[in-house]
């Protein structure tokens, strides 16, 4: 819906104030429009493009050096008068006469050709070159409307008259820009005038509007809805129907979005767009995606082509610089693609570091303690669901298994010889992108911190070492998750148990020992009681009262799993 | 709605591909995101930035000179994953360190927090510059979400690093920029996920929701919809209300659309937001109206304002190139205001041309023709509405009463010294100018071709002279309106009222009587019979017949009311 508006029925000439001031330093206001600044080289001849208002950049925002002189701006979606059309041209006019381009409408017809009989009548050679690319509107070119070719046709003329050429010149390059241009429209939805509650039209539900004019005007027909893939092969294969005779093999384009239809939209089409363009044989110029001739809030997109020979192509590639379209090839021809050497850093994966006998013998407990781990997440999936729905979105138990499968996957890819520390780094990573959501990530980022800490270098891993490791593993979930113990969340399992770990290997006590004790304490820490206060539990504190808390109780059960791969360990040496 | 996709749950990878293709000259995609090719100066810093998808042009769309050297592109409103940004960083490094900078939201805290250790660990010096500028989310600023004034800390840092600073002073400037940047923002309507019938979230009809996050998080309170005037004040006032402590007196700006908010409703609202800024003291330095951080198709806008020192403001102006964001300095400056010659010839009224007394008597008549011809249209005004209504909207009547009122009201101002052939020249033009319709604009036109063929330099105005006067006005409405004889418009009286005219004119006859003879032929002219075949009549033909043609009947009462004025003037002669 068109909302931002004070008086709706001067929607028009206060829009353009608001472009007046915004552009004040390149453009000015002249009864019906907006001229251009003149740039420092020599008079040109000045196109004047118009038409109603409503389908920004068209068509002020195309003002500027490089394309148009001139803009005459009309009521919305309304022709402006020959008065307006006349005095725009008058100010633009730079003694070399004027050339007005417009699309086929009635009303703009016959405006611009009573201003442009007026202009004559003064002794200022006037031209009129008529856009009419819209291929859906009419089988008789001469009769077909002009939608978004529009803007090749007054780019075109635009560079031409900026190159200095006369008038005959422009006119012709006119003349040869729009019979070298077509266009196919879609729409999705109509759009609602400034001050309307119900739209101009509507398109029904679950389809297109195939062929629709931007002001809504009948098109081909309805048909339901299609995929990306199968809108972008109608389109391109549509317009090639209609490709003019002997033409070149090269295009310019347009995937042009109307209003509402958007840019991330409008490149997602692209990506077939561009390919069946070029599997017909074309070779695709400086194509242009993104909103050049709008309609209001309208839903749908177009696609231009302009068959470029060697006189247009110069034309299409040339700069501009307008308040709505810029483009300058010094830029990107100072860009340079990637050298070999740049790639290979680029892509250079960090290979793990040589490990000491003793961190190759730490891999292999964390590979038993990866798959204790996966089989007691995998058996307590559902439970652990069951108690993340009581308050959350269920999907803990799910979560937590995808976490874990993903990182016992990526240790078992690794060598024999990798060390203990980048093995439980590589899981922490695998666990990170696989499992999704905070505690995956929490997970993830506290394993790698884990590996890291313990490394592949030392002669042996003494329990202090592994106690030091889980600490760093709960400072990083407390640091990059920023919750405190109280919260509801793993942490009121995770830190009872690393305190309690700390404290009885600092008291002496041997790893596994310590580690089954402090596990139980960690498994016992009662989280039922607790309200959440973070996260995405918190609007439903009071629902998870009386319910422990998932990712604690999933914590408990993984350290009750390592403890058992511990001792069986120790009991084994 | 977001209507265009092929699997909605590949909607990003599949517009990025798009994205990649379109702009394959100037970056490249690596895994997570993108890349921009590099320029021919030194290494840079590499400023990093991202978020989740659905924020065109945020946030591949300002990857280029000038901007950011690289982006990290998540899920649809999903922050990235610490590879991705791990793996964009890593390609988009140029050995002089990096600098991460996203919205201040957990899950790109936490990811983007992961990715930098991960680099850090590999050597290479890697910074985080969080913005924090949406002042609805938070009082405590470090605790506010990131929204447009993303754009304005990157654009900031991206200058910054163009212009060879290392990474403590791109950190530091983008931390500046930050604290220097404040925003708010309103919704109007949601948007729709890919692949969703139903908005993610709606705002209630009718109202604003004021403060609302791009991800419909809760904003300050839900406002009935007010006008653009008070919506700018709202704005001004409320980001004005936050200015940073000793804020200098000028402001980059932002006036941003968030998707289906369209250019001239911005550039609307745009008229008052800046008039307010000045009243308050503020100079505005390069202001950007348009879409810079977008949601999908979410309504709404968002005021930024960067306070600008004398260190940020030429980082604000500098140069940038990029796919979405163009600014050059030079092709501005190249520019010029207009001379004073220039203008006073573009503005130059042209003055009624010296008359001859022959002239200025036939004024006399075309002013007393006139002023009968709006009495006749007074009177019949309702009449006329209701023959248009049967198959027509019922405002002819009123639209010629307009025109006509114009016409003499306009002849009224002119002097005593005009000649006839141009009061009907000016008559014509004020007519087009307020009838509007297309009606109005060719009886506007044929009176102006009428008055231009009489012209103000003869010394008489014989009967052949008027009826070619009478030609040209019929001529001018065939070629204009594109109508033939029988197709149930005015022409069908026009042309038969010209003829009769033109042949006892030819006969010798005297003008007074030929033409009252002639106006009735006129008025006579049978249309009930006929269908319209042309206009906006068509669609209701079978409806029109049995009534006469409403544009018929006018013409018919106007050369009775005319032929009664020359009847009366020959009398009295």
């Amino acid at each position: 819906m068109t909302r931002i508006h004070d008086d709706p029925a001067t929607f028009a000439d206060d829009q353009l104030a608001g472009f007046l001031d915004l552009y004040a330093d390149r453009v000015r206001g002249v009864h019906g429009g907006v001229v251009a600044h003149r740039g420092d080289g020599g008079p040109q001849v000045a196109v004047v493009i118009g038409g109603g208002s409503g389908h920004y950049p068209a068509f002020c925002g195309t003002v500027g050096p490089g394309m148009a002189h001139g803009a005459v701006v009309g009521n919305i979606f309304t022709s402006p008068s020959a008065a307006q059309a006349y005095s725009v041209a008058k100010a633009a006019d730079q003694g070399r006469g004027v050339v007005f381009s417009f699309g086929n409408y009635a009303g703009d017809t016959i405006n611009f050709g009573i201003a442009a009989d007026r202009l004559r009548a003064e002794g200022i050679d006037t031209r009129v070159v008529v856009v009419t690319d819209d291929v859906a509107s009419a089988d008789e070119p001469s009769r077909r409307r002009g939608i978004a070719g529009d803007f090749t046709v007054f780019k075109a003329m635009g560079a031409a008259a900026a190159r200095g050429a006369d008038l005959d010149e422009v006119e012709r390059i006119g003349n040869r820009a729009n019979a070298a241009t077509r266009t196919l429209g879609v729409a999705f939805s109509g759009c609602t005038m400034p001050g309307e509650d119900e739209p101009l039209f509507t398109v029904p539900d679950g389809h297109l509007g195939l062929g629709l004019g931007i002001h809504g005007e009948p098109g081909i027909r309805d048909v339901p809805m299609l995929p990306a893939r199968e809108l972008a092969e109608l389109l391109v294969d549509d317009v090639l129907k209609h490709a003019p005779a002997g033409a070149p093999g090269r295009v310019g384009a347009i995937l042009n979005g109307l209003g509402t239809t958007k840019y991330e939209e409008l490149f997602l089409l692209w990506r077939h767009v561009a390919p069946r363009l070029r599997d017909a044989g074309y070779a695709i110029v400086d194509p242009e995606v993104g909103e050049l001739v709008t309609s209001l809030d309208m839903g749908g997109c177009s696609l231009t082509l302009m068959w470029l020979d060697d006189e247009l192509e110069p034309l299409w590639r040339a700069d501009a610089y307008t308040p709505a379209y810029r483009k300058s090839a010094a830029p990107v021809a100072a860009l340079r693609e990637p050298t070999a050497d740049e790639l290979a850093e680029a892509d250079a994966v960090v290979t793990a570091p040589a490990a000491s006998g003793a961190a190759r013998g730490l891999a292999g407990t964390v590979r038993t303690a990866l798959a204790a781990v996966e089989s007691t997440i995998r058996s307590h999936e559902h439970e652990l669901g069951r108690i993340d729905a009581v308050a959350g979105d269920g999907d803990h138990g799910r979560g937590m298994l995808k976490g874990i499968t993903a990182a016992t996957a990526r240790v078992g890819e690794l060598g024999d010889d990798v060390g203990g520390g980048w093995a439980l780094q590589q899981a922490g990573q695998a666990w990170a992108e696989r499992a999704g959501g905070t505690s995956g990530v929490l997970w993830g980022a506290a394993l790698e911190a884990f590996g890291r800490h313990l490394g592949d270098t030392a002669d042996g891993y003494p329990a202090a070492t592994v106690v030091a490791g889980t600490r760093e593993f709960a400072t990083t979930i407390q640091q990059l998750g920023g919750a405190q113990a109280g919260d509801k969340t793993l942490l009121d399992a995770l830190l009872p148990f690393v305190d309690e770990l700390e404290r009885r290997v600092g008291a002496g006590e041997g790893l596994a020992g310590a580690w089954t004790a402090a596990a139980a304490t960690g498994a016992a820490a009662a989280t039922a009681d607790l309200r959440p206060r973070i996260g995405r539990a918190r609007p439903l504190a009071e629902k998870s009262v009386g319910t422990p808390d998932a990712g604690a109780t999933s914590l408990g059960l993984i350290v009750t799993a390592v403890a058992d791969v511990l001792t069986s360990q120790e009991e084994q040496t």
